[in-house]
């Protein structure tokens, strides 16, 4: 049975689909995409994804799009694979709703402030014209627009309320950590694999005022239980391609 | 076993919920929340959902938020009911990117034009003092600011953008009716009902540039099967308690 994951380096999105396939001891094929040459843009990609996104995963030539779809299907295709989701109804209900608060109300938030340093440094290495011409190739205006302003500087305002946004989430999970071993429960499910990946795991790095053990012992203890785990750490083991002097600037903690 | 959905009229969000539990014939308690009054900003009801939002569903003690997770709770809870997900992988898979799009990409663009009939006539009724006390109260800072803008007036920027999404939203929709009958694949799914009850259900009366079925047979006939389904009809039959010279004011197209 053919599995192929179209990916980029092990973190965010990418880290958050590469960690179920590990876990679950599935072999699957590694197709790495250089989003530090817009292969996400190129048409060979649309073919896979028309947003142009990482990652996609492909079944037998069945393709699924979106980390928290791939990662729902990865437990109804594979059920003889360790599960990831819990057995019971409300268990089920208690992982999605946490997906949701992180998809909707995390993501995106710490994206900005990931993309104002790693895609800031990348999108202003191009000239004008050349920048333009990979721009105008992005699929989603949203995407097109955040790009632009990657280039021009993020609203100090936006990334105020980001930050504001993620001390919320940060809270709400260590207050959560407190009733249970995990975010849905007794059982390591997809929902802390998704606040792992597109919040814990850059805490310290990008929001230097919240993310201190101190503040939040309970969500550290439970970041390096998730990082102790073999499959996590095989999928964050995987290949880094980012250019060295992007990496070096986008690895100190904000100033 | 007791089952209570705490839920307002029968349209978008509640709606959503409300057709699923029809549909599947589940005996449940109805209990209705007066938005007009500001019920969900209540501390009764900011106990079972501190967002301050419908609807809520309480299964035997046990709170489940959100409609997309509630509606799939529905059908892990009660499996010997009318099924309303795909059985295979592939189908669970389909349904969930059509929630994930609706949930994201189309939900808030449609309720923002909503808000700016209905919402901005609810909140034009108070004097300043009083629906700064109501206001107050409001638990998300985001939903506070939407009803500070909704007595203020949106502005044309954002609503021009939001029409922009939702031509997007059913221009693919129309286009996956060319290829399947519903939304996901072959069966009527709880995508169907997501997009139904967000965004067709009201896309006459709010846009009127867009919803005409002229424009969007597939569509159209695709809206006119789902009202047609017995379950369908009984959840929006539910009672409507909106203010009555609200209601005509609304309910009069969009000039």
């Amino acid at each position: 049975m053919a599995l192929t994951l179209y990916h980029a380096e092990p973190l965010a999105n990418s880290a958050k689909s590469l960690i179920p396939l590990h876990e679950k001891g599935l072999a699957f094929e590694s197709r790495y995409v250089d989003l530090g040459k817009f292969e996400q843009h190129e048409p060979w990609f649309l073919e896979l994804n028309p947003e142009g996104q990482v990652p996609v995963l492909v079944h037998d030539g069945a393709i699924v799009r979106h980390t928290t779809v791939i990662n729902e299907y990865l437990e109804d295709a594979f059920p003889d694979t360790p599960p990831l989701r819990p057995v019971d109804a409300l268990g089920k209900a208690r992982m999605r709703d946490w997906n949701k608060f992180v998809d909707e109300q995390v993501m995106n938030f710490v994206s900005i402030h990931g993309w104002n340093r790693r895609v800031a440094l990348l999108a202003r290495q191009f000239e004008e014209a050349e920048f333009d011409r990979y721009v105008a190739r992005i699929p989603l205006l949203e995407q097109r627009e955040k790009w632009k302003t990657a280039r021009a500087g993020f609203d100090p305002k936006d990334l105020a309320n980001a930050e504001r946004k993620v001390r919320i989430a940060v809270d709400k999970a260590e207050s959560q950590l407190g009733e249970t071993p995990w975010l849905a429960g007794d059982m390591f499910t997809l929902a802390d694999i998704n606040f792992f990946s597109h919040c814990a795991m850059m805490l310290t790095r990008l929001f230097p005022e919240i993310g201190k053990p101190e503040l939040y012992p309970r969500l550290y203890a439970w970041a390096d239980r998730i990082r102790a785990r073999p499959g996590v750490a095989a999928a964050l083991a995987g290949p880094d391609h980012t250019d060295p002097a992007i990496k070096a600037a986008i690895e100190k903690p904000r100033a």
